[in-house]
């Protein structure tokens, strides 16, 4: 579904399952994300894979010296990523090195996290961070569906910078008011993966988001 | 050699010359050091091949939360991985899902980094990182050759913790310094692997250590 307000987090390790799943949502879902370990369990080869079927977001939280970030990114890209998830907090010139690497594909910066002790030091510098984000230019960034007076500060201060949340169902958001609340697509991994029947979930919640007036755009 | 201080990043993308250079300076270092671009181009299993030469150090800056982490550092574990390296500073939760996941292997937190704009965030956060490392016990942490203010500043107050020190030569630092300066071990990457010689190379460390009696721990 072209206006889909899902990204489905097929964050597992069986490749099998994993591209089955995809085959049977993707015409229902806006991207697909994978993280580390889909990666190191099935080989990087997923990303070539999964992007026959939809947009993949390797959610990557890159992290490490600009030289490394950009290897990151590059192999990330080479192999068909059509976005990738970087943290921000090691700095510009980690990120910079990020979005080079990247070589077009979107690159989401991590503004703040949904664990509850990521609050000490990470989620306290939202502010330096989306700050950062506009300046490089990036295409979007994160910020948890399971703090929603959070979500709608950022929301505010993002201006055009597109927001996925994390966060949702297993880990305590909402994802209906999370889109409510200003987040262009919320990340459903589990919630859709676990669930006994994965298309019906996702046609539900589209129907849910239609009834709420929320794919216009 | 057993008392080598020398951790050699073989932070390279070809197995096969990643294996050929572990095994002609294996028995001259400590540990080899490998990250995601090595993992992403060559497979997860290249930990276990260099198991077979040396203690294999994965620098995963891991990053994410409590559920994934956990995941990711199972994987390096069960492969062989010796030790990890993970960043503190999503925050603690994150670091005892990493620490779970381990299961035995040692975990190296990142107190600060060897970048220049990680000085804005990450690195003045580096007394509540050393604090989190401790109490939950970890083997050691990350702290820059290219820092020494900072590094003796970090012995001080790291006591027990072991610390390896990334940011040598070509980032600037002095590797013998920063072992004088308290650093446990040394990160060497693309000065092994760039120079004409690498078994010369370490052969040279080692001595010049040897030399400055560095070599009795």
């Amino acid at each position: 579904m072209k206006n889909s307000k899902i990204i489905a987090s097929l964050d597992l390790v069986d490749s099998k399952q994993i591209l089955d799943l995809a085959e049977k949502i993707s015409s229902d879902i806006f991207a697909i994300k994978i993280n580390w370990p889909t990666i190191m369990s099935c080989g990087v080869e997923i990303i070539d894979h999964l992007s026959k079927y939809a947009k993949v977001i390797c959610d990557l939280k890159i992290a490490d010296i600009p030289y490394t970030n950009e290897k990151i990114a590059g192999i990330a890209s080479s192999h068909g990523a059509w976005g990738m998830i970087s943290h921000i907090f090691p700095g510009e010139d980690s990120l910079k090195a990020v979005i080079k690497g990247a070589k077009g594909a979107k690159v989401f910066g991590v503004v703040s996290m949904s664990n509850p002790d990521s609050e000490k030091m990470l989620n306290g510098n939202w502010q330096t961070m989306i700050k950062m984000a506009k300046v490089n230019g990036i295409y979007g960034i994160v910020a948890p569906a399971n703090n929603q007076d959070l979500l709608i500060k950022i929301r505010k201060d993002a201006e055009n910078l597109k927001i996925i949340s994390p966060g949702s169902i297993f880990q305590g958001g909402d994802p209906l008011l999370t889109l409510e609340n200003g987040a262009d697509y919320v990340i459903i991994g589990r919630g859709i993966y676990e669930s006994k029947d994965p298309v019906e979930f996702v046609n539900n919640f589209n129907g849910l988001c239609k009834r709420n007036n929320l794919l216009s755009s």
